[in-house]
């Protein structure tokens, strides 16, 4: 039976950077992968179709599918609606949670023709290959409760609640140690366990899961040390794990330092390998409809779909290596350019992974 | 009268630190400053004393003073102690709280002497200087309810509570925007309004200080693109303001930019302008006792406090041009310490200090 694919294009610079990877699924089919892609509006731009970040048919959709390919969502015409329950993110967060796509890994990886494109050194990043893996259904972003209230003497506050129980440590967990089994063999586990008692739990399961993983080396860092550390010296890392909010920013910082953001994919998925797939970067509202946008993170995010959602490895590393070739042909969207390479549109660097693959 | 000064070595290198620190006090006093110094163990130190990381009379002895200066707290042999609420870590905690010293200013400066220091490229932190002003009293650190619990079928979970009330942030805004108006007139307000109630709270009560200082431009970023643009492009910012968890990430990955985080100070005030004063750095146990430690953020701690508590800014200067005056003699302790630089211990890097001021 042929798998299901959903696109969700969403926002800003999502349309033609999902046209692009699309253009890859379409090769993987031609050489014989069996797939049907179907494709929905989500974020702003269904806001601006139905009124709701995810129309209902379109969880529906995502729900019978067996990976998706998202874009990007949000942008400046839409944060500054009141309402933060229809937000465009919400559309994004809604998905993470009705799918119960709890593991993030988001690869921050330099790419050996763009160690210049870092604001770091050389010698500290090159060769750099971190696996962030964020819980993604937790924490911070839906705990209860939640929400903005006045008291009796008029004051305005807000809260959030920042919550995990066992399971979902352990869930998260073992994705991590099992990924690190796959890589160098190294957990670093992030938590802030001197403040606060929800990451004291974090780290007790982290712990009690370790004997299980004997060949993994488990670290703990607490998250501001981690901060610095990924600053200093980010080759010390292997694998991390850590909680929804902590991974937000560290998985960016760790990100950013590669320099090419438009060059990271990541993957979220749940207990029975649906998975969905996204760039690392944003929707670049300022870039959108351009031909600026850096199409290879989305395509990057197809080899993950098809490694961890449609177990197809070898497809999967046909299309890295296509990266790979057009990256040694000095090819590069604006992002990456620099002195002495060919700076291409989106749809030209499509063209050339798909030439490529 | 003259004022009373507090100084807490605590654990680690946090006595020799200290003690270097002193010695340019006393050489303030004997400049015509006047002042008493008292002492006191705080944190792992205290524990080992009286079980407790903070003595009633050591907090009563604080209340009493114009300003403590803290070396550093904490180690690896009181990490395993199970009850969170009496590691050394919780001494520090409950002298903010207890002062009131909600206004942490963590600046990140990078001298022009130790450039070559960062993992940054030179282009892209060279004169570098943001302030960070973090909110040190609130937030997840102190929110209400939290704990580890286990519900009836067995299951352990944990929680902590992210809250703020517009009192507290607009006192903390008041302070970030002064510091703005005192340096480059940019604030960025750092939140992640996109997914969590408390920090819209928090945009809009910054939105409602800007026009009572129309001087100052104010911006708003989610925290995870300003981890992302701290390692891209940190030139940007001038004033960050932002939560108390957010703060403590942000503030160690701008001072690591500079990559000498053995230089950077640290004020925290409560409204009165009582303040502690501290290194950015932790209690480094590994290095302790050896005389490896560098003494100069606890020296600018006490810049600082002639400066923000002791009212005193010509005597902060003279302090901060002896630091200059020592680098520019190459002197250097192991953490900054390179090729055609002359390493010195601790002591000496205090006695060159006391000579040049
Ligand atoms: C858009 C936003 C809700 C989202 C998040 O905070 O998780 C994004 O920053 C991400 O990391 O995917
Ligand atoms: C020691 C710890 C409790 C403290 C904090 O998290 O505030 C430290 O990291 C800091 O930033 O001063």
């Amino acid at each position: 039976m042929s798998k299901k694919i959903l696109v969700l294009p969403g926002d800003g610079i999502g349309p033609e950077i999902t046209r692009q990877a699309r253009r890859v699924l379409e090769a993987c089919h031609a050489a014989g992968l069996d797939i049907e892609i179907d494709e929905a509006p989500v974020g702003g731009a269904e806001i601006d179709r139905s009124g709701v970040p995810l129309a209902p048919e379109t969880l529906e959709n995502a729900r019978a599918s067996d990976a998706i390919l998202l874009g990007a969502v949000g942008g400046p015409k839409w944060d500054t609606m009141p309402d933060i329950a229809n937000r465009p993110e919400k559309g994004l967060l809604a998905l993470r949670k009705e799918l119960n796509l709890f593991g993030n890994l988001r690869p921050a990886l330099l790419y050996p023709q763009l160690v210049e494109a870092s604001s770091l050194k050389p010698e500290v990043v090159s060769g750099l290959d971190i696996m962030i893996v964020r819980e993604l259904t937790g924490g911070i972003y839906f705990g209860q409760p939640r929400g903005r209230e006045t008291r009796e003497d008029g004051t305005r506050y807000g809260y959030n609640t920042y919550i995990y129980d066992e399971h979902e440590i352990r869930r998260i967990g073992r994705v991590a140690f099992e990924m690190a089994q796959k890589r160098g063999k190294k957990l670093c586990s992030v938590d802030k366990a001197n403040v606060l008692e929800v990451t004291i739990l974090w780290r007790d399961i982290m712990n009690e899961l370790a004997p299980e993983y004997p060949d993994v080396e488990l670290s703990h860092m607490y998250v501001d040390n981690a901060a610095m550390q990924l600053v200093r010296a980010p080759r010390q890392f292997d694998v991390i794990v850590t909680g929804n909010m902590f991974g937000d920013i560290l998985s960016d910082a760790a990100a950013m330092l590669t320099g090419s953001i438009g060059m990271l994919p990541s993957a979220s998925l749940n207990e029975s390998g649906q998975g969905m797939f996204e760039p690392c970067h944003g929707s670049a509202p300022d870039i959108a409809g351009q031909g600026l946008a850096n199409p290879l993170a989305t395509i990057l995010s197809v080899a993950m779909m098809l490694r961890y959602s449609l177990n197809e490895p070898d497809m999967a590393e046909r299309i890295e290596r296509a990266v790979g070739t057009v990256l040694d042909q000095s090819l590069r969207t604006a992002d990456i350019a620099y002195e002495g390479t060919r700076q291409v549109t989106t749809e030209e660097m499509g063209d050339a992974v798909v030439a490529a693959f």
